[in-house]
Parts: structure tokens; C-alpha cells; sequence
């Protein structure tokens, strides 16, 4: 049986590449062969595989530089039906793509939010003049070099293969050590792996709630490997927590750690057991 | 003496509407007279204040809905010198402004990336097809209304009034109850005030850190109002946190627990006591 898997597309994208592992992923693992469907935002990735449509999505959940991509975190939460079936890790290296002779003719730069963020320090120092323009992925930066004159984008050099575009510096990441953690979410329970992504929320205004919640954990030496805290969007000061905690949601003392944690929260969500993979560089990938 | 105000400009955004309130505050409380002085971006302002080129500066920290502006905490944990003297929280209701005579005929909507994940829903409801474009402020987006046919901005009807830009619809924002909270920072040490935030790093991969810490505050009935992780930017999984807790930093208990807590942190910054003010809806400032 073929599987789909649903990514921010279109191809040339980071999460293609996270895609791309995922399918070697599920050829190694269960010998199943996958197709990648292209979306227009992360949020309609991930509803696609909450609605069925495909097997599983992939969606970025983490930069090693910028932090969280909360809308994956937030539509996660709102959907309240996916379980994550693995995570990847994935090397993230920049490329300034331009037709442009010399850079000195850039006015424009277009790239997805997360990428300009990653290259700021760069920009500053070396394009400070130039005017830019948030688009909804790396490869739609791409797509707009052929419409404006005097643009760049800034996106993966497998970007600027697909689209045969010159890159005209690399890597422009102010940070060497760049790389971005995804999840492969879909309906299938999962419930094997040495992680384990849970979401919590507490009554209004409990004092101590989360000490008490973390001291949960702490007690039964079970590593919180991260938190994260969300606005509930109900009132300023109001927050949901998103912990990853290192154990399996079956093993003993995870069990009697969430059963505890259930009884002091308003909502405890559990997103699944899975493991981690950390993809080494492809060149030709990224 | 007159006091300058560093904020994200031009006029009409809301950090200047927080400016102004600012100004309020100086005059209230102190009987001082001030000037505002746009900066391009939250960094830059940040930095103003930083350097002594301005007294104070107004940065936004946190909205109700889309949770932490990042560039303020990684800034203002970077920066290492700026003191919190004051919170301001302000209600925030968007207006899509434009001069075309139907939505219909709107194909490109400009505006701070906040602002466009703050209407995301409007948006995606009203207008599917429209381009969305990002701009350093909501100002910069109705700026852009003159040099672009068949385009809108999301910003404050301060912002349409300023540049006598016609309101298409207010509110659009999908969260009625929408507001950020503004830090009023500079040099001068910090000490009075219901309220003291701080940051810190633990040394790498310390199980249970942050429940002790957390514990800290717990033990002592220190209420924690928020706590925020951050990549530290060295390697991905390695966090420095953000914590605001109840407490005026010169008093016990918050003395000791300050101190027990730089025993089992890698760096604790403090960032000062301060008082919040919350802000009643200017109908003419927002």
C-alpha cells in the first residue's frame, strides 16, 4: 500500500526534505513505498492528515534558533487528533538565490518568516538597504523571482536546483549549528519510541501548578527534555505547557506520572510515544 | 527635564499608542515631560535605550493570542543592561484599511506579522485569495497603500485617522479579547514593584533543573505569572527560560530564593521590579 504524506510545499521546501526522510523512513522501517502531497501552510498540512486525506503530514515544530513554530504547536492542540508517529531532525543551511549579477543590485528579499529571522545578522551587514517580504515558504520566495526585477530569496540549494536559479552565497545562516526538529503526525496510535509529547493546561490562577506538575516528573527521575508554554487565548497570563518527557507513555513510571498529572490539570493531552532520528547533511537535499 | 521614548514607528503603531501611554505614566508619576522617537525595528529601539541614545524604550512582549515576541526576550537577554521600569498592557483591535471601494478588489494585504496571525481567521474567511505581505510595522503597511492598486493594511483606526486611510472593517482581529503587554525599559536600576522578571540557563543537560527551580519559588508561595523557554542558540534542546514571578526582588522571601537560585542556574539575569498598568481602550488611540 502506498502511503501520502502531506507537506508545506511546494517542493523545494525544508519540509520537503523532512518529507523525503520520512519516506526512506517508512521504506526502511516497514517497506512501505509514500507519495508527498504539496499544501500552502503548515496548518493545512496538519489538517490533512487529521481530516484523513493523507497518511501522515510532517510539520516543523522547532528551530535550534528562533524556537518554536507555534502554529504547529497551536493546531496540534486545536485538532486534538494526532499522534506523532516520529521525529526528524534536520540540518538547516541557507542560500541567497538571485538572477541578479551582483548583490549590489538587490532591492528585495523574499523568504518564509523563519528564514529571514535566521538570517538577520547577515542581511544587516551585507544587504542593510534591502526592502523584506514574508512569504508562506522558502520555494514561494523562489516563485517570485521571476516577477519582480532586482530580487533574491532566500531558500535551500536544492531550491536553486529545482528552479535552477544561481545561489550567490552560502550558507548565510548567522548561526552554523542550524537545524530544525520535525514531526510526522497521523490517526494511528503510537506507542512505541523512548519520547513523549504531552500538553497540559491548569484551572485559572492555581499558584505552584507547574512546579507541582514538573516536580511530578522530577521525583520519578523522568527527563523533561523540553517545555514550552502557549497562550490558552482566553486572557492575558492564561497558558498551556508542551512537554516532551524522555520515556515510553507505557512504561512504568511514565503511567503513574501522567495518571498524577491528569488529576492536578484541566486538560492533559497526549500526542504519543516515538522516536527521534537525527537525518545527517545531504548535500543534495539541502 | 525631558525624557525621550524610544519606540517602533512610524506614528500609528501600536507601540507608539504604548508610547504615548507612557508619556502619561512619566508625567502621572514623576511630573516629567517626554518626546517619542521612532526606531525601525523592536530591536533597534531596544538598542536605543541600551546605548543611552534614549531614556527609555517601549517593546512589546507578549500578546494575548499569538503568545512571546521573541525579538524583545532574545534582545533584551543579549543586551544584558536594560532594567524593566514599568508594564503596560493594551487592548489591541486591528482595522483593515484601504482606499478601494470593495474588499472584493483587494489582492495584496500588508501588515506586522503579528498582526496578520492575529486576523488569520478573518482573513482567511473574508479574503482567501489575497496575497498577505509583511511589513516591519502596521505603519510600514498603510505606507505601502500608496505605491500599490488594489491593496488593504491591517492596523489601529489611530493609524487611519493619521493617514486619512478609510476603514473597510473593525474589529477583524478573531480573538476579541486581544491585547499585548509593553515593557517600559532602561539603565536606571529597577527595585519597586509587586513584580520582578528574570532569566536564566542551566548548565547542559541537568535533569530536573527547572522543577527545582521552579520548586524555589513553590516552596516559598512565590507565585510564577509566566515561564517562557528560548533556544539558547548553541545547540537544539538546550533552553534558557524567561520567568516572571510575584514578588518585589528586595524582599524575603524573593531575596533568598533569588540566591538559591543562582546556585543551581548557569547565569540568572534580573531584569528588575516593576509595577503593571493595564490600560483602558482609547477609542482615539486604538
Amino acid at each position: 500500500m502506498t502511503h501520502t504524506i502531506a507537506f508545506l510545499g511546494p517542493a523545494g521546501t525544508y519540509a520537503e526534505s523532512a518529507a523525503l526522510a520520512c519516506s526512506t523512513w517508512l521504506q526502511d522501517e516497514y517497506g512501505l513505498d509514500s507519495i508527498l502531497r504539496p499544501y500552502p501552510s503548515i496548518a493545512q498540512t496538519l489538517q490533512a492528515a487529521a481530516r484523513g486525506e493523507t497518511h501522515l503530514a510532517v510539520a516543523p515544530v522547532e528551530n535550534s534558533i528562533e524556537g518554536s513554530v507555534t502554529v504547529t504547536l497551536d493546531t496540534v492542540w486545536k485538532l486534538d487528533s494526532l499522534q506523532i508517529q516520529k521525529a526528524l531532525v534536520l540540518p538547516i543551511s541557507h542560500a541567497l538565490l538571485s538572477r541578479v549579477e551582483d548583490t549590489d543590485q538587490i532591492k528585495t528579499i523574499y523568504s518564509h518568516p523563519q528564514a529571514l529571522a535566521q538570517c538577520q545578522g547577515w542581511l544587516a551587514q551585507m544587504l542593510p538597504n534591502a526592502q523584506l517580504v514574508a512569504t508562506n515558504s522558502t520555494t514561494e520566495a523562489v516563485q517570485h523571482l521571476e516577477l519582480k526585477q532586482h530580487s533574491a530569496a532566500i531558500a535551500s540549494r536544492r531550491a536553486a536546483t529545482l528552479y535552477n536559479i544561481p545561489v550567490l552565497a552560502h550558507p548565510i545562516n548567522d548561526h552554523p549549528d542550524n537545524c530544525t526538529r520535525f514531526w510526522v503526525v497521523g490517526l494511528e496510535p503510537s506507542l512505541s519510541g523512548t519520547h513523549t509529547s504531552l500538553a497540559f493546561s491548569f484551572p485559572a490562577n492555581l499558584p505552584g501548578a507547574l512546579a507541582k506538575a514538573l516536580h511530578i516528573f522530577a521525583e520519578r527521575t523522568i527527563n523533561l527534555s523540553r517545555i514550552e508554554s502557549r497562550p490558552t487565548k482566553r486572557s492575558l497570563g492564561e497558558y498551556l505547557f508542551f512537554a516532551d518527557i524522555e520515556a515510553n507513555v507505557k512504561d512504568e513510571p511514565a503511567q503513574s506520572a501522567l495518571e498524577e498529572l491528569k488529576s492536578c490539570t484541566e486538560t492533559l493531552k497526549i500526542f504519543g510515544s516515538y522516536s527521534i532520528q537525527t537525518i545527517a547533511a545531504p548535500l543534495a537535499l539541502l
